[in-house]
């Protein structure tokens, strides 16, 4: 049990522990924190109880470094925080280091975890891509042939993604409200939210052209986010075919700031469909 | 008339003077560099001339705080280094300095000019928009209705851009060789180059969902880069309907080292076929 309070029905319990990137008014510098309960536990003000190995990583402005070390790193950071939280740790014993290290979370203001140089957006749920298609191409195409045999996915705008709460303004664009008419230019109308999972993709980095096989594939993954894409409906339509959705999804893309990692949702895990037909190994 | 020699058919007489990121042997760190003839002149080297105000953008390891000043800055950079390159400039007159500042292209390694946060690719040209909706779609549907209207476009893998030269290895991938047949898993068979104009985009940073007008985005452009859009064409034509393509592309996407200015392209303006319909103001 943690010596940090945690309200019932919290989302921040000491199984969750999750990353993110905060500031104050009393430090304006963006470090690396874990929620738990109503606060949030400072890493960099705590660094010198970890390994030397993440030392650094945990004392920067933004996760990648964390995640660049890779999950058995990933693990011994977790491990080390747990402990830290316990009853009887060397936090817990040290009130002036507490009065550091834990911040109230209404203390502070998120920022982005991560620098994010690339997005992806798959489709992965049978249900959205199909009635994403009925809305765009009618019931008899909804589901293309191509869905179930490979993770369809585009590029997404990386340099605008947002943590959650940073508005969000309405884009221009062309549309077409008559089909065989001229299109139109103006504020979208038919503005839409999309709740999606997002994951960020960590571990040693790869060179160009270097495979990961789908059995390394889950090592790779360092935590989840809530995400929401953004949709201008109306400029979609008229402006994805055939490249895909374009100025329809820049305008932002909203993250919740923490990341929780995947060791928190293991617990959890419960068999899949059986997957048909069978992937490629 | 440069007091660097400018071999004849040289593709960097003192009209051009495009921008690179370089190395050498003899001091590992990326500088950026203007060429001229066979040399490139290091402007790290010779920044005590330039304004103040862009000093630090000419010292730093890539060109994207350069790019951020804007054109006026542009203008101001590209007038200094024509000055200091004419016969009789304080450059001519100190040997020294020209020792130190004027370096072989020869011994020079080339880097990625910039970081690349995002990477856009349009479908510019009526040919090669109609070619490949031939080859993808048949002749009746090669060019789709938004075309002439709208820039139509989608993100690349920004991450894999590199620098021409880097080896290119051909992907593993899903393709349908035969249409209602199970697809099959492995190296691309269809690798195809695509040449294309690229440029990068500057001035000071907008905030999100604040526009730049079509009246204001000529001044944006820094300069031009040819790329290579290299494309595994069996891979696209199984996966890209409805998101784009995507694997097919991510593989990898060379681009020039030399940054031609827009400066040095001016005198070549013609006038363009007048488009139809007309774009919205």
């Amino acid at each position: 049990m943690s010596f940090v309070a945690v309200p019932d029905g919290s989302d921040f319990p000491i199984e969750n522990l999750p990353y993110g990137v905060f500031s104050t008014a009393g430090n304006p510098t963006a470090r690396i924190g874990v929620a738990i309960g109503e606060k949030i536990l400072d890493l960099s003000a705590v660094a010198s109880f970890y390994p030397e190995s993440v030392r650094n990583a945990l004392q920067a402005t933004v996760l990648n470094d964390l995640m660049s070390l890779g999950c058995d790193a990933w693990a011994e950071v977790r491990r080390t925080t747990k402990e830290l939280l316990l009853e009887g740790s060397a936090l817990h014993k040290d009130a002036a280091l507490q009065a550091r290290a834990l911040v109230p979370q209404s203390d502070a203001k998120m920022h982005l975890p991560a620098n994010i140089k690339d997005y992806t957006d798959f489709y992965s749920s049978i249900h959205h891509a199909t009635n994403v298609g009925v809305m765009f191409r009618g019931k008899e195409n909804a589901l293309m042939p191509n869905w179930k045999h490979l993770p369809v996915g585009y590029h997404g705008r990386a340099s605008s993604v947002v943590v959650s709460g940073t508005p969000i303004r309405r884009p221009y664009g062309q549309t077409l409200p008559v089909d065989g008419a001229d299109p139109a230019f103006g504020p979208c109308r038919l503005f839409d939210f999309e709740l999606e999972m997002a994951f960020f993709v960590g571990g040693p980095p790869t060179e160009l052209g270097e495979r990961v096989t789908v059995r390394d594939a889950a090592k790779r993954v360092f935590g989840f986010v809530l995400m929401n894409d953004w949709s201008a409906r109306d400029i979609q339509k008229w402006e994805y075919v055939p490249l895909g959705p374009f100025t329809a999804k820049n305008l932002g893309t909203s993250i919740s700031p923490w990341i929780v990692p995947v060791a928190a949702l293991e617990p959890f895990l419960v068999d899949n469909f059986p997957q048909d037909p069978s992937p490629f190994p």
